[in-house]
């Protein structure tokens, strides 16, 4: 007999967008809903780095989610910060993001030279504030993650108390790092598990999976995938789940970004049975991170039932990934 | 003193998409005002593959562009031939274009199993029927042409009084087989000699771009553009200019092609300016052409002049390469 219903313990997803105002009163639902908690990106215009707007977004979206029981684990955008500031944001935060300058969505202010922050990274590792990172390059696109891993491995080498995420990995040299450095993990994303480039731009191209890091080649994904179903001590789950509107991804120039929030974890529990591996799910979409970050969210639990459903076209005007596809399993009650 | 006009003398396109119906009547007189000849493809649904469908078409491409001196080298879509059907349409045909099966824009139809044409390219090649080739494999996007030149170069030392084309070659390495075989030659697009994957999907994602093959890595485009820039005797210029309205452009599954048509030898001036190879433009998108085809298309002087001009946004309902961008030169005259 197969399973019929499947069931998660507070879940959580280390690597969310939530946006702000209409956006993030439309999408941050869908997260909160049967997520426990997740890492919510400051990458906003302008960025979230300074204690106000820290103060500000983290109200913004305690009043959207709290009463769903999601625990948002807020993030700053990298800059040189002094040491008081640090200190007074620190219990605020899970970690603060760095992105290179102009590498994805609203980077423009990102950092352009990591000197630039070697006295912040070296003020981090003593107040024990976590180190998130895009890490890519300025290099050919397909090239941009092995080229920034070098960065990775020095920044580990040099701050070797400093917690360092290396977010949204997509590529099997990524993945070898995990076992190469104590003090880096990794977050994927549901993406990154299911498609290569050829799901973006092998047939028609499609938008919907268009995202950055871009999907790499199948031996990345198959890689990515392992790790993922051996739930590897030093990988969690991130979607990086990334709105934006239709008329934004439809059209001459497409953002960056792949809508998964509301399927992910119905899409996860799918994947992980299809191959024999429900039995680690719960480590990758919860114990792991809950170890890694030494965090405690709220109590959820998420039953599924294998009953299928379809994907649906829009939320609002978000198209989420594999619109209108058929899901296998269903969120039956999360209490 | 630089330039301030250029001429050159009876351009050809030697891979081209005309459609049928309104989309022919919009695009071809665009080619044909400036080009003197042009290989119109085959691949239409159902396919031109026979005498009744060839004539027919033929016919209406001949209606549109035969006011403005235009000499359309028609081609047949590749299928198991009889000897009695390639001898009765043999003179009316520039080759017989060979698709595999569902590799781009129509080629459901295409052919599965060389094998199943190896008849075919024997007669072929007895009649002196060129062969022209869509060369991609279904393997990973990237890696599609690669995968397939063991096969143009069983084809050529199989068959080596069968002239083969290599349509729009897109790597370093295809560009290397010109110097192994006698009887490979080339066509290349304007923008495999402009642009990469980075250009497609390195910053926004850029659905009029996009195109199969794919643009590849830095390293092949300047392959390509360094065999183009010295006129190589074994490459031509074919735009592959490929029309589609910009609702299926700018969708959730954006069709492959690039319409550079209209402003193709606009731009092929400006870069050979710009690397000091005007001398060689000549060669590169006539002299090359009627050498290797054995073509003598119709007389025709086209004068560009270092004025300016921008790119159209639209033609009709069809969006250009780079539209709205300024160009450097501008056709003055076509005598």
């Amino acid at each position: 007999m197969p399973n019929t219903t499947f069931s998660l313990h507070s879940p959580l997803d280390m690597h969310i967008h939530f946006r702000e105002g209409a956006m993030l009163r439309r999408v941050a639902p869908l997260s909160a809903e049967t997520f426990a908690g997740g890492v919510i990106m400051p990458n906003l215009v302008p960025p979230v780095d300074n204690q106000v707007r820290l103060d500000r977004y983290d109200r913004e979206v305690r009043e959207v989610v709290e009463p769903l029981a999601f625990e948002p684990y807020m993030t700053l955008f990298m800059r040189p910060y002094t040491e008081s500031e640090l200190a007074s944001m620190k219990d605020r935060i899970i970690g603060v993001k760095l992105y290179p300058e102009g590498v994805t969505t609203h980077s423009e202010q990102g950092v352009g030279d990591l000197g630039d922050v070697e006295d912040t990274l070296d003020l981090m590792q003593d107040l024990g504030i976590r180190l998130m990172v895009h890490g890519e390059s300025t290099d050919f696109v397909m090239d941009r993650e092995r080229a920034f891993l070098p960065v990775y491995e020095n920044l580990a080498r040099r701050f070797p108390r400093l917690h360092i995420v290396m977010e949204h990995i997509t590529t099997r040299e990524a993945a070898a790092l995990l076992d190469r450095h104590e003090n880096l993990s990794a977050t994927v994303t549901l993406q990154h598990l299911l498609i290569t480039l050829d799901d973006v731009a092998g047939g028609l191209l499609n938008p919907h999976l268009f995202c950055k890091p871009i999907a790499k080649r199948p031996e990345d994904r198959d890689a990515l995938l392992a790790l993922a179903l051996d739930a590897h001590p030093g990988l969690v789950f991130g979607s990086d789940s990334a709105p934006h509107p239709v008329d934004k991804k439809e059209c001459a120039g497409c953002a960056a970004g792949v809508f998964t929030a509301p399927i992910a974890l119905q899409m996860l529990v799918g994947l992980f049975e299809e191959h024999g591996a429900l039995d680690r799910l719960q480590a990758f979409v919860s114990d792991n991170a809950k170890r890694i970050y030494d965090v405690d969210p709220p109590a959820k639990t998420v039953v599924f039932a294998k009953t299928g459903a379809a994907i649906p076209e829009r939320y609002g005007d978000v198209v989420p990934m594999y619109a209108g596809r058929d899901l296998e399993w269903k969120v039956a009650e999360v209490r």
